[in-house]
């Protein structure tokens, strides 16, 4: 298992077939995550697609994200929380501008995204909106108005997905106050074959 | 005013300050809306950013459409319908194989859309989730569960959007049997610099 310590991020290799195991070890914490075709980073999660085919804006065990060229690039194959975000982007320093103007401005999930991804040619402008396991932002079906909570993950909760491509990942432990409840705190990852 | 014919789409330059005026002529039709900065068509409307900084997935009246780089791109001075969709992705051959497996291949708004953009070097890839301009997508508030429902709009409701930055626009009359309620019909617009 490794660790992603808080308010920062990592990027790794994830072959078709293997698993990603992200935990959340001590519970309501955000992390951010980022999936690209290993083999053509124009390839890339989509939001879009991913809630036309599935139909629902809540992805839990057994749902495909797709890509923008409209092919599963991964399958949910555990979830113990079964309440994520695929709204919102990441946090950057224009977020934290906007929503926390009292507090120091922070680089964010955003920044941290890009730096780990710049070595795969992934620049800033290919950064789409995330898929943001265990961030809580509940959604009233009839006003549309949403509002970000913390999260609903205990200590040890966890996600597996299923590669259904060759992928480069980018993950993060978030940094914004209002995802996590105002405590920032590590996320650990680790790549299985088996869940 | 320009006309849009069924199942096709079109692109043009809105100046800062412009004001782009879109009229579902007959009623019920959809018109998938794309923006990228003039000047640098890496900075493109976002849904992500929209419903981060404008704190709902319900846009209207008043709501502001935010570029992947945080910056203002369009605000909505008129709106007669109040209902328009900017979860999912533009129709396209995909999307017909997907959910119309009897009915003929159709390149959908996906298609028009890159062929009207091409010649403002924007690539397929480039085309992210679309403001679906009259497209009815109530999603449950509970269950996350969504449904494309015909549009609320009569014959000669429209949406005013007035550009906050040099604009390149791409714009559809939907091709889309679900989004319409299966009639395709055509899409007027005109540009002009009062409501």
């Amino acid at each position: 298992m490794k660790r992603i310590a808080p308010r920062s991020g990592a990027a790794l290799k994830l072959a078709k077939g293997e698993i990603l195991k992200i935990v959340d070890p001590e519970g309501g914490q955000v992390s951010d995550f980022l999936a690209y075709n290993a083999d053509d980073v124009r390839e890339v999660i989509s939001n879009g697609r991913t809630f036309d085919y599935e139909e629902t804006i809540q992805l839990g065990r057994g749902a495909t994200l797709w890509s923008n060229r409209s092919n599963p690039m991964l399958t949910i194959v555990e979830d113990s929380v079964g309440r994520h975000d695929f709204l919102l982007t990441p946090c950057s320093k224009a977020t934290f501008r906007h929503f926390y103007p009292d507090k120091p401005v922070h680089r964010g999930c955003f920044g941290n995204l890009a730096e780990a991804l710049e070595p795969f040619g992934i620049v800033e402008d290919a950064i789409p909106t995330a898929f943001n396991i265990f961030m809580n932002v509940p959604v009233d079906g009839n006003t549309g108005r949403l509002r970000v909570d913390p999260p609903t993950s205990k200590a040890g909760d966890h996600i597996c997905l299923r590669a259904e491509m060759d992928l480069i990942i980018g993950i993060t432990a978030c940094s914004a106050y209002a995802s996590n409840g105002g405590s920032f705190k590590p996320i650990d990852y680790a790549v299985t074959t088996d869940v």
